[in-house]
C-alpha cells in the first residue's frame, strides 16, 4: 500500500520545483498525457470535461450576440497563407506543411492551419457583397498546429492547440470596436466566473500586438511563480485583411467600402492557468463550476459496518445526484489512500461517511481548498453543500485576486522597475509605449515584457519611467511565459 | 426582382439531375461552400448547427453509458500508423503527410490522422494495467483527413471529415459485443428520431468489414436515386489491435489477458443523408428536431398596414420564442420572394401574417413538407405549432420509410437479383456471405455490393441465390455511394 501511495502523490512542493510539480499534477491527476509526437499532448476526459464547460459557457455568451459556429478547412494552400504580408511573416516559421497525399506529391504544399484568417477571409470575400450581408460573425472550435521549438508545457504551450477563433466583419469601425471589448469581457468572465482566475484586462503594446492587427486587447494571468501568461486575445484587425482579400460591400449609397474586421481567441491554455493558479502541494484544485463531479463519497468502514455504510452511501449518491458524486467503493484501499487520491484529482468536496455518522444522522464534509472539516446533519445536507461549493468558488477567486493585487507595484523610475522585476512581481508605471523603448526594457531588465495597458486611464502627465520621453499611459510589465 | 429570384431558386428537378440538384441545394441554402482546397468544404452555420444538434443528442446517450470525451493528437508518426498490418494497408494510400515544420524537414513524417486507432491505442497500452482499469471508454469529436481522389460530394465524401470516433476496451468479448450493438442502436436513433431518416441495420459482410475488425455492424440509408450509403459503423475489433499494441491487463487471478476492443463512428455524412432523403424541388427540408429556427414569420403588407403588421409580428416573435422564429422584416423583397427563399432553406413552418389575419385574430401556417396551409386562431397558436412540428417530423420519417420498404425486393435467384439491381432497388436474398461470391456478384451485376445482414434472422435452409453454396443468412444488396 505504501509503495502505491508514493507513486500516486505529488513528490515535490509547488514553491520549490514548479516545473516538476506542474508535470506531476498534470500527469498524476490524469488531466493529460504525453504522446508519441513530440509537443503534442493527449487530453484525457478529466481535462476535456473542463474544456466542454468552457465551450458551453462561452457559446451561450457569443450566441446571444448573434455569433454563429461554423467550420473551415484544416489545410490552407501556401499561396493563400501568403496573401497578407505581416500575417505570413508571423506564422511561416512555425507552419507544419503537408506535401504528399498518399504517395503523390501535391502540386502546392498545404499548411496545417496555424490560425484561420486566410482561409476564412477567402470565403468572406465571396459572401459579403452588400451592406445587407453585414455583420458577418462566425466562430470555430477547432485544432491548430504551430510547430514551435520551445519546450512544450501541457495546456500552456504545445504544437497542437484546441481553441476557438472568432472572425467577424462589420460595416463600421465603431461596431467592430464595440465587439472587441464585449468579447474581451466574455473572456474575463470565463476566467473570473468559471475558472475563478482573476485577470488583467487591457490593450497590448505595439510590439506585442497580433501580426496584422490595428490593435490587440488581452486578458493576462499572473502566476504564483512570478510570471505572466497571455490568457486570451481580442483583436481589431481594421481593414488590412479586408484590403488584402478584397472583402468589400456596396453601402446604402451603392459605394464600395471595405469591411472592418475582428478576430478573437481563447485556447485550452485557460485550463493550464487554472491548474497553476489553484493547485497546491497535494495536487489539483478545481473550482466547483469547472467540474462535473463536485463531490466524492468515501466510506469509512470497519469490518462489520460495510453493508450498512455502503447502503447509506448509495442512497446519498442518488439523493445528491445534481452534484454528480463519485462513490469510491473500491476494495483493498484504505480511506486515507482514497483521501489522497481525490485530493490529488481536485474534487471540491469530500464526503466522509462512517457507522458513527449514520448513527448521528450526519456526514463529514471536507473542503479541498482549505482542508476544513465540518459535520453536517443529513437534513441540511443539500443546502450546506450548495453553500460550501459557493464558498470554495469565491475563496479560490479571492485568494488569487489578493495575490494578483499584492503583486502589482507602482514604479517611478527604472531602478524601481528593475527591482520589481527582479522580485518577480508586476511593475506598473508610466510609459511611452514605443517599440524601441520596449526592446530596450526587455534587454536591460532581464526579459520583462509589457502585459497590457489598462483601459479607462486618466490623462497622463510626465515622462516614461524608462526612456524619459513623454508618457502616454501606465502599463503592466513582468516576466512572461 | 425576377432576376434575383432565378438566382436564388433551384433550377433543376431532383428526379432529373440529382447531382446538380444536390449541389444547388447545398450551396444556395447556405449549408456549405467550396474552399480553395480541392475536396475540402466550408461548413456554414446552417449545417454546423445541425452538427451541434447531432453532437448534443449523441453525447447525452454515450455519456449515460459511461463513455467520456477526450482528445488525441492530430498527427501520427509513420511508425505508429504501421503497427497493425491490415489497418495501415486500408489507410496508407489516402494519408496526407506532414514532412516539414517551418523550413526544417522532420526526422519522421507524420500522418494527418485518417482515424485514431493507432495513436489512441498507444496510450491505452500505457493506461491499462489491471482489470480495475477496465472498461476504458473514450470518444473524440474531431476532424480526419483522407486524401481521396474520387469526386468530392459535400457532407457525403470529401478529404476532411468531421466525425466522432469512439474507442473502448473491455475485459471480455461479451461486454464488447453488447456495446457494439448498443451504439448501433444509438446511431439508428440519431437517424430515426433526430433526422427522420430510416435505416437498415445489420452486420457487414466479410468483404465490407473494417480493416482489422472481427466484425463490423452498420446502419445504411437507401437514397431516392436508388443507391445506398453507409451511414455509421460500429466495429468489434476483437484482439487484433490489443496484440499489436500490447493492450493487456492482469485479471483477478493475476494472469495476463488482452483486452477486447470496439470502435465506432458517425460523421457529418449524416447531414448529407438528411438533405438527400428529404429535399425536394424547392430545396432543403429540415426535420423540425434538427433545426433551431422552426418558424419563419413573413409579414404580408400593403401600403398602409406595415406598422400594424410589423408590430404584431414582433409580438409573435417574442411569444413564440421557444421555436426561435425568424422574422423576415427585410424591405424591398416581395412576400412571394421571401416564401421561396425560406422554402429553399428548409424552415419547417412559415407563418404568414397580414392585416386581414390581425382583424380575424389568426395567422396562416404553411408546412414546408406538404405545402398545406392552415388558418390558426391566435389563442391556439402554440399548441397548433407544437402539433404541426410533430406531424412534420413524423410525416418525413413515414414517407422515407415507405420508400425504403417498397425498395426492398426479395429475390430467389440471380436473374431476379440482376433485374432488381437494374431497377435500382434493394435485392434481399439468401447468401453464403463469402468474399469470392461477393466479388463475383459485384462483377456480374454491374456493381452491386452487400449493404448489411439484418440481425435476428431465423436459421436459413437452402442455397445462396448467387453461387448455390449453402446459404447462411439473407442480406441486402444494392448499388452504393
Amino acid at each position: 500500500m505504501k509503495e502505491k501511495q508514493a507513486e500516486v502523490g505529488i513528490t515535490v512542493k509547488k514553491s520549490e520545483d514548479f516545473s516538476e510539480w506542474y508535470q506531476q499534477v498534470v500527469l498524476k491527476s490524469e488531466l493529460a498525457d504525453y504522446s508519441k509526437v513530440s509537443g503534442c499532448m493527449v487530453y484525457r476526459p478529466k481535462s476535456y470535461e473542463i474544456w466542454e464547460k468552457i465551450q458551453d459557457f462561452f457559446n451561450k455568451k457569443i450566441k446571444s450576440l448573434g455569433v454563429k459556429n461554423a467550420y473551415f478547412p484544416l489545410l490552407i494552400p501556401e499561396s493563400l497563407l501568403n496573401k497578407e504580408a505581416e500575417h505570413v511573416e508571423g506564422f511561416a516559421p512555425e507552419v507544419a506543411w503537408v506535401t504528399h497525399g498518399g504517395s503523390s506529391k501535391l502540386n502546392e504544399k498545404l499548411a496545417v492551419r496555424p490560425t484561420s484568417e486566410t482561409i476564412m477571409y477567402d470565403s468572406y470575400s465571396k459572401w459579403i457583397k452588400s451592406h445587407r450581408d453585414l455583420p458577418l460573425r462566425l466562430n470555430q472550435w477547432n485544432n491548430i498546429v504551430r510547430w514551435e521549438f520551445k519546450d512544450p508545457m501541457p495546456f500552456v504551450r504545445g504544437r497542437e492547440i484546441l481553441w476557438q477563433e472568432g472572425h467577424t466583419a462589420f460595416a463600421t469601425r465603431k461596431e467592430a470596436k464595440e465587439e472587441v471589448l464585449q468579447i474581451l469581457d466574455y473572456y474575463e468572465s470565463v476566467y473570473h466566473d468559471l475558472l475563478a482566475v482573476p485577470v488583467l484586462k487591457g490593450r497590448k503594446s505595439e510590439k506585442e500586438k497580433f501580426a496584422g492587427a490595428d490593435f490587440t486587447t488581452s486578458v493576462e494571468v499572473f502566476l504564483p511563480m512570478g510570471k505572466a501568461a497571455q490568457a486570451a486575445t481580442s483583436h481589431l484587425l481594421g481593414q488590412n485583411f479586408a484590403k488584402a482579400f478584397d472583402i468589400s460591400f456596396k453601402d446604402e449609397n451603392e459605394e464600395k467600402q471595405y469591411v472592418w474586421q475582428n478576430s478573437w481567441g481563447l485556447s485550452m491554455r485557460a485550463i493550464g492557468m487554472m491548474i497553476i493558479v489553484h493547485g497546491d502541494d497535494k495536487g489539483l484544485v478545481i473550482p466547483p463550476k469547472a467540474t462535473i463531479n463536485k463531490i466524492v463519497i468515501v466510506p469509512i468502514i470497519f469490518k462489520k459496518s460495510k453493508d450498512e455504510v455502503f447502503k447509506k452511501a448509495k442512497e446519498l449518491k442518488k439523493e445528491l445526484k445534481k452534484f454528480n458524486p463519485i462513490f469510491d467503493d473500491r476494495e483493498g484501499y484504505s480511506a486515507g489512500w482514497k483521501f489522497n487520491e481525490w485530493e490529488l484529482k481536485g474534487i471540491p468536496i469530500r464526503l466522509e461517511l462512517g457507522p458513527r455518522d449514520i448513527e448521528n444522522n450526519q456526514v463529514v464534509l471536507v473542503r479541498r481548498d482549505t482542508g476544513k472539516k465540518k459535520n453536517v446533519k443529513l437534513a441540511d445536507l443539500k443546502q450546506k453543500i450548495n453553500q460550501m461549493l459557493e464558498d470554495i468558488q469565491n475563496n479560490l477567486f479571492e485568494n488569487a485576486k489578493k495575490f494578483l493585487d499584492e503583486s502589482i507595484i507602482e514604479v517611478k523610475d527604472f531602478k524601481q522597475f528593475k527591482s520589481v522585476i527582479k522580485k518577480e512581481k508586476i511593475a506598473f508605471g508610466q510609459w511611452c509605449g514605443e517599440v524601441e523603448c520596449e526592446d530596450w526594457i526587455k534587454d536591460k531588465s532581464g526579459g520583462a515584457k509589457s502585459l497590457n495597458i489598462p483601459f479607462g486611464q486618466e490623462k497622463i502627465k510626465g515622462k516614461c519611467v524608462h526612456c524619459s520621453k513623454p508618457a502616454k499611459f501606465k502599463a503592466y510589465f513582468s516576466k512572461s511565459y
